[in-house]
């Protein structure tokens, strides 16, 4: 029997735990034996006093034995690439990046989990979109991984039940910001999800978890051992997000946006976002790639129309209409425009991502019912010129009222001053 | 609606709460509202941070408001003292405290709670007589507390339920040890159990709670700030804990140990506490003494045999029957000799704690049963000279086999040198 409260003490004054106390604690919490207030307690020392390396492998390792994994290399014949973001304010990117991908020829296999926060999760995202299943079973998953090339599907039940049980109680008892809790989280639904290449896109700033770049590194340099130690190949990407990503924000706005950006007309920040992600993926995969060949041929399956042509497939393969004319449009669509001329100096990305919320396009909590046609849409970006009476960006509502609300927010979430901001690219530093 | 989890954040990160937040955290968990899972995350975020004096007033102060409370004072129409110990190894210090002062005249009335550890707690210790009920209710509490001058019984589960609670929490989740917390704890229980002036008995050293008399002190303080907060008169003693209190250890002999001290009989050590703690009471009560006369007051009630009789007459009116025959006694008791000759230089309290418990004077669950005979008499003490062959301590075993194994463990506890130890008092500080 584990002595739970007996770790519990031990992590608190700061002491290592061994491996297999780690293991024992996790999956006796897994399978019942030991109650939410216990683990609770756990997380709330781990977030004083931390996890070293071979604490954070031991807790990563028994998570993912709590429930079943799945080897997509193996099942597939080919070496299967995946990609993961920490999440931020319009971030849709694995939505362009998988059919890019596979398009080059890449199988590309996701199970992703759903928002609660600003905005939807990748899921809700896909759900825009009538018809489209994001619930298939694992043999469904693993054949259309191989026949069509691209799947993106809500994470199996069976998959990793300890981090579900865990992070349901870590949002709940303010225990979700340790580095290593994250890592831990995000590296054991990966790894059991059976990619053998994946591409972290770790996001930062006042729209990221992580605020800073010191923060973003660690959390990047955890990622990539457990990756490494499970034997994958990881690379990560930190990326900016202290202005929302893209233009779009909102559910059937990010999937018109990621048409877009697969027909080559997305904007830069996002397309410079995504054409990285895949020449990562793509080198990493069997296709013999350095970065730079990766990143023409991704280029390449814009321009000649295949990564659209996968797009449609994928999303008929998966139930849905692919036609933007399918996706739900919100009935009141107002303008937000400039009060002063000058230069757009940033975009508070919360600010816009709760204006977004507050719209319907995100869930405060779980049973919450997500409006897929609602958000916001940030045509100017930092460093854009803007005249006074221009307009900044467009809000898309279900009435007047909650337009009005989010006019205001949106106009009081863009610093517009007379000085250009410095510029700052959008992958800010990669690990690899 | 309280929102626990944005509490706990504010906690742990150092943020102050305010006093009806703490309120609504502490009332919402009692009524069953917050779940286990999110104090136990708080507790260890106080662990982490503390609590200041404003949020200690504000837990203790909702913790008393989860239930019932008692006025004694105005029920019984005098003013009614209490004393609190925090606990140690062979601390029946209560038992003797309140015949002497019930014999000097002052009306005496205490809830106490059961031990959980080394050996039984003060309920335990009574429940070695034959016959005597610690569950009494308020209204047979309030009646002999007028009518004899003395009870002591269990704590009325109407009485602070939000700690009865907190505490089982904090048992299993490594979050006992904060000074908050903890005088939090015991402050609740004597506030709401409505003594008008109580005596603090705070133990140092290797058996106590407190390792250090630093500690000691800032608990002391808390309990004597909360105490003067909710208008009740406090003093504090800072006792000695690095060995056992007195000689016996053990339920059954500890009651033994209180009658030859109310006989005038009992040991330097215990004694001398029994009197300092009488006088601060006799103090503080409506007789008015200063705390010299209310020693001598005390010492007189034992030499003129009235503290025994109102031991007879409190134990009887329990339904107890006070005959020192009457209590149980061990069948096989054995003689633990020194090996060496010089002085005693140390007795670890701890050690030999855990030696009676292993005989079974006390419980490891809450379910276990306790053997009131059982236990152990150090027979030298700290400063003692012995010779080599002379009986340190006895052992009151249930079989042979136990009586070994303790004989063993009681003989390392003792540290016999060449050289006599320094000599320290019983009382180590009192704080009023």
């Amino acid at each position: 029997m584990v002595h739970a409260a007996e770790l519990i003490r031990r992590k608190r004054d700061g002491e290592r735990l061994a491996a297999d106390e780690i293991a024992e604690l996790v999956l006796a919490y897994a399978r019942g034996d030991v109650p939410d207030y216990q683990l609770a307690a756990f997380c709330m020392a781990v977030y004083f006093r931390g996890l070293n390396g071979a604490e954070t492998f031991a807790l990563t390792d028994a998570m993912i034995r709590s429930g079943e994994t799945i080897e997509l290399g193996r099942e597939i014949g080919r070496k299967v690439v995946d990609k993961h973001s920490t999440g931020g304010v319009g971030d849709k990117t694995s939505l362009a990046v998988g059919p890019i991908v596979a398009a080059c020829g890449v199988p590309f296999g996701k199970m992703s989990g759903r928002g609660l926060g600003h905005t939807g999760g990748t899921l809700d995202k896909l759900e825009s979109i009538p018809g489209f299943r994001v619930e298939l079973t694992t043999e469904e998953f693993l054949n259309q991984v191989r026949d069509v090339g691209l799947a993106i599907i809500g994470q199996s039940a069976n998959l990793v039940p300890a981090d579900k049980l865990l992070y349901g109680l870590r949002d709940v008892t303010a225990t979700v910001d340790n580095v290593s809790l994250i890592a831990a989280s995000i590296m054991s639904k990966k790894i059991a999800a059976g990619a053998d290449a994946i591409v972290l896109d770790v996001k930062v700033g006042d729209g990221a978890f992580m605020k800073t770049l010191e923060d973003a590194r660690e959390l990047a340099q955890m990622m990539l051992e457990l990756g490494r130690h499970a034997g994958r190949e990881v690379a990560c990407v930190l990326t900016d997000m202290d202005q929302p990503l893209g233009q779009a924000v909102g559910n059937a706005l990010e999937i018109r946006e990621t048409l877009a950006t697969l027909r080559g007309e997305g904007p830069p920040d996002f397309t410079e976002l995504v054409l990285s992600a895949c020449a990562h993926l793509l080198a990493f995969s069997d296709l013999e790639l350095d970065e730079g060949a990766g990143r023409e041929r991704a280029a390449g399956a814009v321009q000649d129309g295949s990564a659209l042509a996968m797009y449609e497939r994928w999303i008929a393969a998966q139930g849905g209409d692919p036609a933007e004319d399918a996706l739900p449009a919100a009935p009141v669509v107002r303008e937000v425009a400039a009060e002063t001329s000058g230069f757009v100096r940033a975009i508070g990305a919360v600010a816009v991502g709760m204006a977004a919320l507050r719209l319907g396009a995100g869930r405060r909590t779980k049973e919450e019912e997500i409006d897929h046609a609602v958000g916001v849409r940030c045509l100017k970006k930092r460093g854009d010129s803007v005249a006074a009476g221009e307009v900044l960006a467009e809000i898309h509502a279900r009435d007047e009222a909650a337009a009005e609300q989010a006019c205001a927010e949106v106009l009081a979430a863009y610093d517009v001053g007379a000085e250009a901001p410095e510029s700052q690219p959008i992958v800010l530093e990669t690990i690899a």
